[in-house]
C-alpha cells in the first residue's frame, strides 16, 4: 500500500491498521511535507517516502500495488487519477470527493483503468454493524420503519483543528460531509436501500464556520415510507448513536461511529431489551484486509465507488434542500 | 370537575388522578353512553352521571366548577363551548382541536367567557421534564443545538384500538396528532421556543391507516439554528425517548412519554455520563392540582390555549409540507 496523506487518520490510525493486517503491507508514504514523509517512513518501515509531486510523477510506483487516499476531499480525484494511471487499486476515504461530479469522474477513471475502487466506509467493515445488518435482514425487529442517527463533537475544542475541514473548496461542506456521512451511509447500509428524497437544515457560524455548516439536520425518505432522521455537528457535545425502529422492536447502537470504540448493541422487542457490550477486531485492519482481498481476488467490493457516489449526491441534495426550502428528490441508481 | 369523555384515559387515568389530587374533586362524569356514565359515577363516587346531550343542556352544572375534556379531538370545541357558556374553567386534552382554526376558536370562546383554559400537556406537569428544563436553562449542556424525539407503539396490537384515532374527521390526523405531539410540545417546552419551519414525511397504510398517517417524521427548525428531529408511529415497536444535544453535552430522557412511567435522565458532559432513575409523583395528579391552582388563583397557566394552538398550527404545517414537498414556515406568535 501507498498511504497518500499523512494527517492524523493516515498516520495514527491507518498505518498501524496496515501493520496489523494479514494481506497488506506498507510500501510507500506520501505527503506534501518531505520531512514528515521521511519521518513516518522510518517509523513505519515503509520502503519509500514521497512528496505529492513525486507520487504524481510515478516515482517509487513499484513499491506498492494499491493506494489509500486520505487527503482533503477535493484532492481525492487527482491522487486517484495518478493511482489509476499506474494501474494501482484504490481505497479512497469518504466522502468520495467534494462534489458528485468529481465523485463520478473518480469512478470513471478507475473503471477505465480497470483498477479496483473501494470507498473507505469503516462502518461497513465493523463487525457489530455487520451483525446488526444481518439481524435486520433476518427480521429481528420486523420491517424497518424509522432510523435516528446522530454524530457530533466539538471540532474546535482542541487547539489544532484539521483546518481543511473548514475550507469549503477542500472539504466540499462542513459537518455533513465529514461526519454526517456516517449516519447517512450506515443507515443506507443497514436498510440495504438508498434514499429517494431529503429535506435539510444547516447552520453556519462565521468566522469559524463560514461557507461550511457547523450543524446539519437531514431527514431522508427511503422507499416504502421508511425514514431516517439524522444530525451531525462540529460544534456540540458528543453524540454518537444510531437506532433502527422496526414494526416489532428496535435496535440501538451506541456508541457506534468512533474509531475502534467498544460498541453497545441493544435489541428491544416483546417488552424486553438485551444489551451486549462488544469489543471487536480493529475495524481499520478489517477494512484493509477486506480491500486487499477484493483487489487480489474476483470478490465484489461492497462499498464500491458507486456507493460513495450516492452519498455525494445525497450531500448535494441536502445543500439544495437548504437553499431551495424544498424536499429534494434523488436520482434512482 | 366534570370529566367529559369516559374512554380509557378519562376513566382509568384521569379519574384516579383527580381522586388523589389535593385541589380537585369529581363532581360529574359525562359520556355518550348513559349506562357507562352511571357505572363510572357509582364507582368513582361522582354526584352526577350525564349524557353528552344533558351536559350540553347544562344539566347538573352546579355539580362542577371546571371541565376536563377528553373526547375525540374534533369534539373538543363543542364541549368547551358548553363549559364556557356555563362559566366553567377548562382543562382540554391535546391536541387542542382537530384543526388550527377550531383550536383558535376554542381559545376565543374561553377568552370571551372569561374562563381559564389549560391544554393538558402532561409532560409539562412531569417533575423530571420540568427539572430537565431548569437544567437546560441553567446551561448544564451549554446552548441547545439538536433535539431528537421519538414516540411509537403498535396501536393495533391489542384487539380493541380506540378507533376514533383512525378517523380523520374525529382525530384530525394520525400518529402525529395523538403521539407526535409529545416530542413536538416537549421539545418546545424544553427549548422555551417555537419552531419557525417544518419539513415532514408521512406514510399511510390502508385499509387500517386511511386518511390518517401510520408513521410520521418531522424536522423542526427553531430560532438560532436549533433543530428537532422527531418521529412517531402507530405501527412500530416501542420507542419513547427525547434527547437534547447542547454545545457542551447532552441530556437524554428515556423512557419519557408514557403515563406515570419511571423516567431515566442521563446528563452527559465533559466525557462523563450520570444517569438517574426517577420515580416521581403521579403526573396526572400534578396536572390536575396545577390546573385547579391556576383556576382558583391569579396564577398564569403555562400550557395555556395559545400553547395548544401552536401545536395545531405545526400539525397543519406538517401536512402542508408533506403535500407540497416544501419546508413550511410557521407564523410568528
Amino acid at each position: 500500500m501507498a498511504v497518500v496523506g499523512l494527517g492524523w487518520f493516515g498516520r495514527d490510525i491507518a498505518i498501524p491498521g496496515i501493520e496489523r493486517s494479514d494481506h497488506c503491507e506498507l510500501g510507500a508514504v506520501v505527503s506534501g511535507d518531505r520531512e514528515k514523509a521521511k519521518a513516518v517512513a522510518t517509523e513505519a518501515d515503509a520502503d519509500r517516502a514521497l512528496t505529492y509531486d513525486e507520487y504524481a510523477d510515478g516515482a517509487g510506483a513499484d513499491a506498492y500495488d494499491a493506494v489509500y487516499v486520505v487527503t482533503p476531499n477535493a484532492l481525492h480525484l487527482p491522487h486517484v487519477r495518478t493511482a489509476a494511471a499506474h494501474g494501482k487499486h484504490v481505497l479512497c476515504e469518504k466522502p468520495l470527493e467534494s462534489t458528485a461530479d468529481r465523485g463520478r469522474e473518480l469512478v470513471a477513471v478507475c473503471d477505465e483503468a480497470g483498477v479496483e475502487l473501494m470507498t473507505a466506509y469503516r462502518m461497513q467493515a465493523t463487525r457489530s454493524v455487520r451483525w446488526v445488518r444481518e439481524q435486520l435482514r433476518d427480521g429481528v425487529v420486523g420491517d424497518p420503519v424509522q432510523v435516528h442517527g446522530e454524530f457530533s463533537f466539538d471540532l474546535l475544542a482542541d487547539g489544532d483543528p484539521d483546518q481543511w475541514r473548514l475550507d469549503p473548496d477542500l472539504a466540499g461542506g462542513g459537518a455533513l460531509v465529514d461526519i454526517g456521512v456516517y449516519p447517512l451511509n450506515t443507515a443506507r447500509f443497514l436498510l440495504d436501500a438508498d434514499p429517494v428524497a431529503v429535506s435539510a437544515e444547516t447552520t453556519e457560524r462565521p468566522p469559524e464556520f463560514d461557507g461550511v455548516e457547523e450543524h446539519v439536520a437531514f431527514q431522508l425518505a427511503f422507499p416504502d415510507g421508511v425514514t431516517a432522521s439524522c444530525t451531525a455537528s462540529y460544534g456540540a457535545g458528543t453524540a454518537n448513536r444510531l437506532s433502527v425502529l422496526g414494526t416489532e422492536g428496535r435496535v440501538v447502537l451506541e456508541p457506534v461511529f468512533d474509531v475502534d470504540t467498544d460498541r453497545t448493541i441493544t435489541v428491544e422487542r416483546d417488552g424486553a431489551a438485551v444489551s451486549v457490550d462488544v469489543t471487536e477486531p480493529p475495524e481499520i485492519t478489517e477494512e484493509f484486509d477486506y480491500f486487499a482481498t477484493a483487489a487480489l481476488t474476483d470478490m465484489e467490493t461492497e462499498p464500491d465507488g458507486a456507493d460513495g457516489v450516492v452519498d455525494t449526491e445525497v450531500i448535494e441534495a441536502v445543500y439544495e434542500s437548504v437553499d431551495s426550502g424544498r424536499r429534494v428528490s434523488l436520482p434512482e441508481e
